[in-house]
């Protein structure tokens, strides 16, 4: 309700309501199903952003059957970037990608006037769509109509479509469901990236969202077959990022059905990918990207290098699994 | 190795297994899968088990194709019962219950000698299998080591099949990975109810306990085809009380397959599922259950009573859903 | 008001309520003032409850300052005695100890009619007041109406003062401060136990019952000079099972005002403290008091004895601190 | 013995440690005791930063015995502003601050390289030391190694002295009491703010780094007086923006031992202190400096007013203790 007046009011207020004109030709949302690796971003030794790496990465996963790219998710140490820096990688991976592919961008900030401009300089920048994760700094006032709020803004200003982000695990902070449900409504938000894994949540929220063709991507390998089967369409997966095609192949076997061959890849992937999320950390994702073949290297700091028993536990979450 | 050393080594003490005799012929473990309700205690006004209206409620239980019941799960208000109370139940359970369906018992204690006697009392009353909760007092020393010492004492001395029960809502308290699959190992431990529903958990519980021929029972119908989607055999649901029939529908549409239809029925499960779960608990449980024709009742103290404002809250979770 | 009103109503129903005569002489409360370690329960290597060991423990005890002992709080892992082994050892307890010193008993349970029924066998065994930890199971329904409404009636019923009792460590469970407030009204409730050591929370409390003459224990020795600075008049320290004397000394150097060295001696008490409750537990609290001169012995399965590493530590916490 | 030598490199690479000739004269550190408001940023209404209130708010502040001022604590909203309106911010308060009070300036960033940044401007505008928040984006990854590597080199090349800031609520994380005794060590960093409020953590915290001259503030007015029981020196107290006379007094009755008359002024303002953070954050405290004469005013976007019914009870915990 709110959401719908608050929306009709700005459409009454600008004449063309700008991202109508780009996002929303004929009624239609923009389709983002399928999969997408949440890129890290590679530093030099003095930890600067590495643009030839990065390049060099992004051109390998051209050939990769992904819908396109998340770049400055959790796992491209976005909060360790400049403003600068954030739109510049951006404007790196849109060049270098093949233009099928798309680009979802990660403009959240903790101001709703900061995400608004970030959001702006990244559709500037060629992203395709931007993924909001949420304020969080102030949790114990981030309830529903504060966020509801916070992405109306946000939606309403943005020329691209919009794309939530709930990752408790990092935010403290899981987006509630009744708040996704009403911001569904909005004709600029397309979709919910759910990186907190409970998928009875994760099913409620199609089920009740799914009059306004909202589409939900699973934010983790470790439970992209389940969220399939419960009518997600997709998957931002840091696992992706090293056992890409792995991970295609599983959407598809999923999205044609092949649930029994799906179970039995969908298994061996879950402690490799465990091991480079919440076990071990951007520091293991980009370790196990040069076991691959990737530029992975080192974090910014405070991030810190795994130890050497760190290191042979994450190996052994590969090499069982017959991946390494 | 612990497990089966310990087990061996309780094997040469007894000449003859007693749980061997009994669960165990030609090697074949308890075949467990299924649904089950985890049965309410009706209470009459002054407290006292109702053992009369409990009667009525297992026979109209023995007419839905459940594989038996649970007695004494947490919906049981098991630790509002005395010891003698929870025998006693269990006994008039397995009278009025057809014989081809199971009695799955309660028998969790604290301390691993009341969890011996108990399951041993229950199964001299009857009971198939006896469901273990996690001890979790101390849940600051119960790790991995003390947890499984735990189970490998009450699974060498059952006459009956064990199966591990994990509901950290009620224990603040997950039964570790690693102890499960150690534990899988233990021939007189057939499976697991994994009431926490985290998916990504019961996918690699199933894959790692695959050679053990381990049963995973999902813990609730919010995710009980997420659950069969990766492996699990059954569920453990305390909706399936009120709506037995659709409980076991959908369990049926996912065994068989049919994976859009069960999609469906899921989505509409998970609202009312909630609701006389995590949500209002028991005492919402008891009140569905007067709506669908059963006995439900009150609560013993110090649960209380819901109060208008959420009944109706509970009722519309029913209805918007079509099922009231 | 809800309090007042519910006991008068109980006080017209019976013509004498049975705790006014015993507990309430002249209107005033009994003063449970002091220093009180929570006993633990010696067993034997078979796991028995060794009464005589209890004894010999209790005399030593009876040389040091306390104004009591608490049987069966945490530490007397009363989770693992059946309700026969909890009364006996309430009942040897009193037999042991010398007559002015005041045994206050824990007697909760998780049923209402459970607390109350074992609140009178502890009284009756010779307890001079109850302790009554908060249920905890259905901890998503323990809102303040339903804790309430619990220690109303136990408090109606019993024969001796209630004190009630907050262990979130274990429970999961904070008793609510308006529940805490509501509750001090009654005349048969008579102070807390409060063992999660928010001082801002204890000052609250002893500011808000100052004028029900509602007396607040700190649950631990340390934050016991910094819950005496606020306004608590004692302690159930676990600690005090070791260093009864010190403990005791830190609460005469706190009541006569001589803060500087009080906070000389909390300082050095710290770690002890914390090494025998929340990060080694009752197994370390019982090996201490070997090492102090008392029986401590084993706990009952699935607690475990300390790994050799934990030992180490645990004793460098004394040594370290000048005690060992 | 890592920051030690770490700190002695540094020394032996840079032949005047810029610090060292700033804040270390003759070996002392900087004291930082006594009571500090963490200014709130006053924003017009839209949402600019409103320099001209800032000047009033901080002219008035200036006739108050305070240490200092804390310039983006929590309450600043620092999160929400830019990285230029955080250095001006820090400009102008040091402009309109009579030059005996000192500005302790918020520079935490989540990066190691943007903290370095940031202190080194903060510095360069005026500020007299530096107040530096755990980054806590990947708090998985936050052990205390990753910790002190991050804070040692902040301190190490910081011109101004270091103070370290531990706020749980908002960053879920606790700065680990190892890693803060290992800080204690280097000579640039003078103290803690600890906003947890764990008085059993702050007492430890005093008496372990008592050898090194290390400083504790408290980080709420809460729990002020039982800081100081314990031996922390000052405190950094949001209720002080609106009652920066009386938390003043408090602190002078702690430390000149009038602990009485301390006990009952602590306790009046426990609720408002309580209100305007935990319960209902800073635009509570906002509101609240508006009844108090100073200017509040709107909060920047996500954060929300306070709705009717809060209001009422915000203004509910001032009237009731007597303040309004």
């Amino acid at each position: 309700m709110f959401a719908i007046r608050n929306f009709s009011l700005l459409c009454r207020r600008s004449a063309v309501s700008t991202w109508r004109s780009k996002s929303q030709s004929a009624g239609q949302r923009l389709d983002i199903s399928g999969i997408y690796p949440p890129i890290a971003t590679p530093f030099t030794h003095s930890e600067d952003v590495d643009y030839q790496r990065l390049d060099e990465n992004i051109k390998k996963y051209g050939n990769i059957p992904f819908r396109g790219l998340v770049v400055q998710g959790s796992n491209g140490e976005y909060p360790y970037l400049t403003p600068e820096e954030r739109v510049e990688v951006v404007k790196r991976v849109r060049q270098a990608l093949p233009k099928d592919k798309m680009v979802m961008a990660g403009s959240g900030c903790e101001s709703t006037r900061g995400t608004i401009q970030m959001s702006q300089r990244m559709a500037d920048a060629g992203a395709d769509c931007v993924l909001v994760v949420t304020p969080c700094f102030y949790r114990g006032r981030m309830d529903s109509h504060a966020l509801i709020n916070h992405y109306m803004q946000v939606a309403d200003s943005s020329s691209v479509p919009v794309v939530l982000y709930s990752v408790p695990a990092n935010t403290g902070l899981d987006l509630p469901v009744d708040a996704i449900i009403q911001l569904s409504h909005h004709p600029n938000i397309v979709g919910l990236k759910d990186s907190g894994g409970d998928i009875t949540r994760i099913a409620l929220i199609v089920h009740k969202s799914s009059s306004q063709d909202f589409q939900v991507l699973a934010g983790s390998a470790g439970f992209l077959m389940a969220a399939y089967s419960v009518g997600a369409v997709g998957g931002v997966c840091a696992l992706a990022n090293v056992l890409g095609q792995q991970v295609c192949e599983l959407a598809q076997l999923c999205v044609s059905g092949h649930w029994d061959e799906a179970r039995k890849l969908q298994c061996r992937l879950i402690e490799p990918n465990t091991a480079v999320t919440r076990q071990y950390g951007v520091p293991a994702l980009k370790q196990a990207m040069e076991w691959f073949g990737y530029h992975g290297g080192v974090c910014r700091s405070p991030l810190q290098p795994l130890s050497k028993a760190d290191l042979d536990q994450l190996r052994a979450k590969f090499s069982s699994n017959g991946w390494l």
